[in-house]
C-alpha cells in the first residue's frame, strides 16, 4: 500500500478519546470528563422558530451555496456584537468558520511550516494540539500561574528558540484550567510579540461565561499592529452542533484564510449561518449568556465547596471565575491515567487525566473536571466518591 | 510582521473569482458560469418538515457536540444508499464530511508530503487544485479523451516520475468537462493503481445525475485492495447549503481522517446530518434525483442543440450524459480569459474561462458553461448571443 503522509505519523492516538470509552463502557457511571456545554441550556424553542423562519425569509437562499467568507447577514451581526466588546473591525475583517476549532487550523496553516514553532501554556487546549500536530510543528511550552503564562519565561525561550511563529493561548477561563489572565500578562504578551515578531492567537470560546470579576480587554481590542488573530465560537453559548465561529483579523489574512477554505469545505454550512443570525437580530443574547452563567456558577460552587472540603489536603485545584473546567493537581508521582480504571470501578466517576493537555512533558498527576454538563445532584454524589476514592489512593 | 508559511506563496489567486466579479458586476448578465445546482429543485417544503422533525424528535441532541466520525444515523443511511451502488461497507468505512470538498482535502493531507505529485485530469475540478495547492505538491497532468484519462500517456509518466502518490478523478460527468469514464478505463486505472503502488481519489459529487446510457460501476466498486478512497455528496442532489458529504475508505484511512478532522473542524453540523439523515429515511430520494434529471436534461439539451446549430464550426464541445456541465473548445490561439469582458459588454453573457482547470499548462482557448442552474429562457437568449459574438470574434 501507498505510503501514507509524514503528517499521520504526527497525530497521537487520543488518550482522552480512550477515557472517555472506559467511562462510556461503565452504565451509570458519573462523567466529570466531558467538555460539554449543558444541552438544557440551549433554546429548543427559539431554535424551532429561527428554523422556519429562515426558510420562510430566505427560502432556498439558505440551502444553496453561499459566499467561502460567510453568509453576510451573520458576518453584519458578529460585528456589531464585537463593537460591544471593543473589537474594532468590518466585514473585511471577519472569516466565519466551522466552529473556532477551524480558526485555529487556519491559523497555523497561515503561519506554520514544519520544524516552526508555536508558543502554548501548560497545559494548554488539547484541541490546538490536535490541529497543529498535522503541521509538524515544535512547541515552546510555558508555565503559567494564576494570573497566565509566566512572561519572563517565555521572554527566555524566545531569545534561543528559533523560527517560533506564534502563541496560542485561551486567556478567558481557558480549558483545561479555567484561569484567566490578568490585564498585565495581556499587555506584556502583545509587547513581547512585537519585540519578537510574533502573530498571537486570541481563542475566546468562553469569555462570555463569567461568574465574576470584571470583564478584562481582549488582546484584540488592544492590538494596534494586526498581530491577534482573534477566535470567537457560538457553540458554548448557543447550539454547539451547528459549528459555528469566527475569526477576526487583519484583512490580508482573512482573505488568505478564505483561499485556504475554498479548498478545505468551500463554505461552513449556510443554513446554520442563517440560524445563528436570526437568533442574533430576534433574540436577546444576554440573556441566553445570564441563563447559562447563572446555572453554570452554582454548579461551580458546588464543586469547589467540596474539592476543598472534602478532598485530600494535598490536592491543588484552579479557581475558575468562568468557564466550565477546574483543574486539579494530585501529589507528585500520582497517575491520573493509571487511575482512572480503578476509579471508574470503585468509585464510579469518570475524569480526564490532564497529561495529554501538555505540549511537550506531561504533567500525569493532573486531571480536568467539567462541571457544566453533569446536573447538580450527580456533582454531589461524583465529587464527594472522587475524594473518598482519592483519600483512599494518595 | 512575522513571516508567514510557504502554503501562501502555494496559493494562486482565483482568476474564477475575477471572472465572476466581471460578470456580477453588469446588471442583467446572463450568467453560464456558476456552479450551482438550481434552487428551484431544491425541496423547501420537505426541509420546513424534516427540520422540525429533527427538533421533535431528536430535541438538543441534534444541537449538541457529537461524533467527529458523524452521526450515527446519517452513517447507516449512507451505509445503505451505497449498497445500491453495489458499493459494500460498514459504518466503520464512513467519514461524514463538510461537503465532498472536505474529503479531497482529508485525502490529500493523508497522502501527500511536500513534493510528492498528484495525478490529475487535463482539465480537472479546480477546487481539487485549490485544496491540494497548499500541502506544496506537484502535478503529473494527464490528457483525456471522450473514455476518460489516457491511460498509456499515465502510464508512461508513471514510470519517469518520482513520488507519485495518488491519482483524483471525477469519472462521472466531471467538473468541468461532464465526461464520463468507460469501463475500460477504470478498470485500467485500478490496474496502473496496483502496480505503480497508488491511491485513487473518486470524487463522484454528479454520478446520480444521469441523463441517458447505463450506470457504470464506480472503481470502489471493484476496489478489492482498498486502494481507491470514495467522495459522496449530498450537495448536488439535496441542498447544497448544508455541506454534507462523506468518504468511504478502509478503516484505517477513516480512523486517520478522524483524527485529522478533530483538529479541522471537530466535526460537521449535527443538525444538518440529522436533517438528511431524516431526509432519506423519510422522503424519496430517487425520486428527487428523478426531478433533478428530468429538468437538467431539458436545459442540456437546449444548450447543445444552439451549441451544434448556431456556434462557428471550429467550436469543440463535450457530450455530457449527465451532471451540470458542458466543456467548450475554441479554435488554437483564442484566450477565453482576455475575452470575457467583451463578452459580457457585448453579448451580457458570462462563462468561466477554461485556464485555470489546468494543473500545469494552461489551455487558454476554453470555457466551461453551467446549465443546470439557468432558466430555460435564458439559455436560449445567452446561448444564442454568445454564439454571434463568437462568430465576430473568432
Amino acid at each position: 500500500m501507498s505510503a501514507f503522509s509524514k503528517r499521520v505519523e504526527y497525530m497521537k492516538p487520543s488518550a482522552i478519546r480512550e477515557s472517555g470509552k472506559m467511562i462510556g463502557a461503565k452504565p451509570g457511571c458519573i462523567s466529570f470528563a466531558g467538555g460539554l456545554p449543558s444541552p438544557d441550556l440551549m433554546p429548543l424553542d427559539a431554535m424551532r422558530d429561527i428554523s422556519a423562519r429562515v426558510l420562510d425569509e430566505a427560502g432556498t437562499n439558505a440551502l444553496q451555496y453561499g459566499l467561502t467568507r460567510g453568509y453576510k447577514g451573520l458576518v453584519e451581526e458578529i460585528v456589531k456584537m464585537l463593537a460591544k466588546k471593543d473589537i474594532v473591525c468590518e466585514p473585511k475583517n471577519i472569516q466565519v468558520t466551522t466552529g473556532s476549532q477551524q480558526g485555529i487550523f487556519l491559523t497555523a496553516m497561515l503561519m506554520i511550516d514544519e520544524g516552526d514553532a508555536i508558543v502554548v501554556e501548560n497545559p494548554t487546549y488539547l484541541g490546538a494540539l490536535t490541529s497543529f500536530a498535522p503541521l509538524g510543528c515544535r512547541y515552546v511550552d510555558v508555565d503559567a500561574d494564576d494570573d497566565g503564562m509566566l512572561l519572563e519565561q517565555l521572554e527566555a525561550k524566545l531569545q534561543v528558540e528559533k523560527n517560533v511563529k506564534m502563541v496560542y493561548v485561551v486567556p478567558n477561563f481557558s480549558n483545561p484550567t479555567g484561569k484567566e489572565w490578568s490585564l498585565e500578562r495581556r499587555k506584556g504578551l502583545l509587547a513581547l510579540a512585537e519585540k519578537y515578531d510574533l502573530m498571537i492567537i486570541e481563542d475566546d470560546p468562553y469569555g462570555d461565561i463569567r461568574y465574576e470579576g470584571e470583564v478584562l480587554p481582549s488582546m484584540k481590542s488592544m492590538d494596534t499592529n494586526g498581530r491577534v488573530i482573534y477566535l470567537g465560537s457560538f457553540s458554548k453559548v448557543l447550539y454547539a452542533g451547528l459549528r459555528v465561529g469566527f475569526t477576526v483579523a487583519e484583512e490580508s489574512i482573512v482573505d488568505t484564510f478564505e483561499l485556504f477554505k475554498q479548498g478545505i469545505d468551500l463554505q461552513s454550512n449556510e443554513f446554520a449561518q442563517n440560524q445563528i443570525a436570526c437568533f442574533l437580530q430576534n433574540y436577546d443574547l444576554d440573556a441566553q449568556i445570564q441563563s447559562i452563567v447563572d446555572n453554570y456558577k452554582e454548579k461551580r460552587d458546588l464543586m469547589l465547596t467540596i474539592l476543598d472540603e472534602e478532598f485530600p489536603k494535598s490536592v491543588k485545584r484552579t479557581s475558575p471565575k468562568g468557564g466550565m473546567f477546574v483543574w486539579v493537581e494530585l501529589p507528585e508521582g500520582v497517575d491520573t491515567f493509571a487511575l482512572l480504571p480503578q476509579c471508574i470501578a470503585e468509585a464510579n466517576v469518570g475524569y480526564v487525566p490532564g497529561g495529554p493537555f501538555y505540549a511537550v512533558e506531561e504533567q500525569k498527576n493532573t486531571m480536568r473536571l467539567n462541571f457544566s454538563n453533569v446536573d447538580k445532584e450527580a456533582i454531589v454524589i461524583g465529587m464527594k466518591a472522587l475524594a473518598k476514592f482519592l483519600h483512599k489512593v494518595l
